[in-house]
């Protein structure tokens, strides 16, 4: 039986792992975007949810038996360690599809940060409080864009259709919840992710009727985020981000 | 005989081409900073650079007897056609080759714009203004970093003298000026370079002499940034961060 700064660590993690693989996905397209306002903005988000990630990972890392730094905990944990939503680790592709993966996630973070706002445990409620604030932006900004895109032209509508079809499939994983989240839940710290779904399903349709997207029907989902089931994906980022610390650990420079 | 505006176009060019430069080298540490602060303070540095690079780059194009927008003069201009001072392109290297490179310019940087906030073009001096705030930090940062480095571990002062032996004869480059310079500096609109450079050698004397670093003796120093004569690594730089727009021409995504 895990004790509730146990399950709090957990819950933690799971929510810093998604803003860091985000962030650091996002990151790639530094210096890469197709106009320099764009690459601003991009580097911008991911500037954000490095930082997100900074602070959950140092909450998790404190509550911690073993109490380890938010550095440790990005650094030193191997991929099965890692607790992100699936859809944090999916490439970029093109333009059109990296904005897509964000306005998945962005949306969920959004209606997440909104409820976490309300937890019973302080530290949890002051976090979702900051990160709330900059994910209303990032909704912002992505919503503006599938609206510009599936609204577009043939090309921009195409790959948009395209890149609903790739990552759809791994939206189920946002809401994923097990035991940690229950008790949690009982105890009201945690947020119910039922509802979460529910406001995010109804966001993400109404954003596609207005972009003139198809929402797409029942699906299967992959889900497996939260219990350290990850795509392929995942060892490549981690491998890129943890060579320098890991060749040179506790090194001070 | 170039015009007031065409000099003062040119001018204003060499200044966003060399943050521009300096801000995608620097992107590229994007996600692979040694830690997680020092990975987000490098990202916003370069952040910071390439808003430089967009406001000079749109006043430079503005002037011109045919009007350019920041994305045309960023993405289709070729190496020759790029003004930036050659330490710009240098690569990172490692992390203390990233902070000397970036010691040397920003201290440039906040003398320079320091002056520049003086112009008797109104748009110059405001960019400048605006900038130079910027840079304050840059200065800061870098010199903390050259003090831990210099004066730290065997192996940080090896790293950080063995940087000094590679960049060093690229500094001259920074203080480079041609009659665009003169002109403009008779009008009481450019930056005296003497000035500028005097103050710099002050200030990295004292810097390396807190740090315990060598301030190296007169050399040879290589130059041309300015004539559009630059080193093998700019060419690299420029087909990677052009490669999406130029394949996409024009395209609103």
């Amino acid at each position: 039986m895990k004790s509730v700064n146990e399950l709090i660590s957990e819950y933690s993690l799971r929510i810093g792992d998604t803003s860091l693989i985000l962030g650091q996905r996002l990151g790639e397209w530094c210096g890469h975007g197709p106009i320099l306002e764009e690459d601003i903005a991009l580097t911008n988000i991911s500037l954000d949810l490095i930082g997100q990630a900074r602070i959950f990972l140092t909450y998790a890392g404190d509550l911690m038996t073993h109490k380890k730094t938010e550095d440790e905990l990005a650094f030193f944990r191997n991929d099965r360690a890692f607790k992100n939503t699936l859809l944090a680790e999916f490439p970029n592709g093109d333009f059109g599809q990296t904005i897509l993966r964000q306005l998945f996630i962005s949306t969920f973070q959004y209606y997440f940060f909104d409820y976490l706002k309300k937890s019973k445990d302080e530290m949890l409620s002051t976090l979702a409080e900051k990160s709330f604030k900059e994910v209303v932006y990032h909704v912002r900004h992505c919503v503006e864009w599938t609206y510009r895109l599936g609204d577009g032209t043939i090309e921009s509508k195409g790959k948009m259709e395209k890149a609903i079809g790739e990552l759809w499939r791994y939206t189920g994983d946002l809401f994923l919840s097990d035991e940690t989240d229950a008790e949690l839940l009982k105890l009201g710290i945690a947020v119910d992710m039922k509802a979460v779904k529910t406001a995010w399903d109804k966001k993400i349709r109404e954003v596609f009727e207005k972009a003139k997207l198809p929402f797409p029907s029942e699906t299967f989902m992959i889900t497996g985020g939260i219990h350290g089931n990850h795509t392929e994906y995942l060892g490549r980022i981690l491998s890129e981000m943890q060579i320098l610390p890991r060749s040179h650990p506790g090194a001070e420079w």
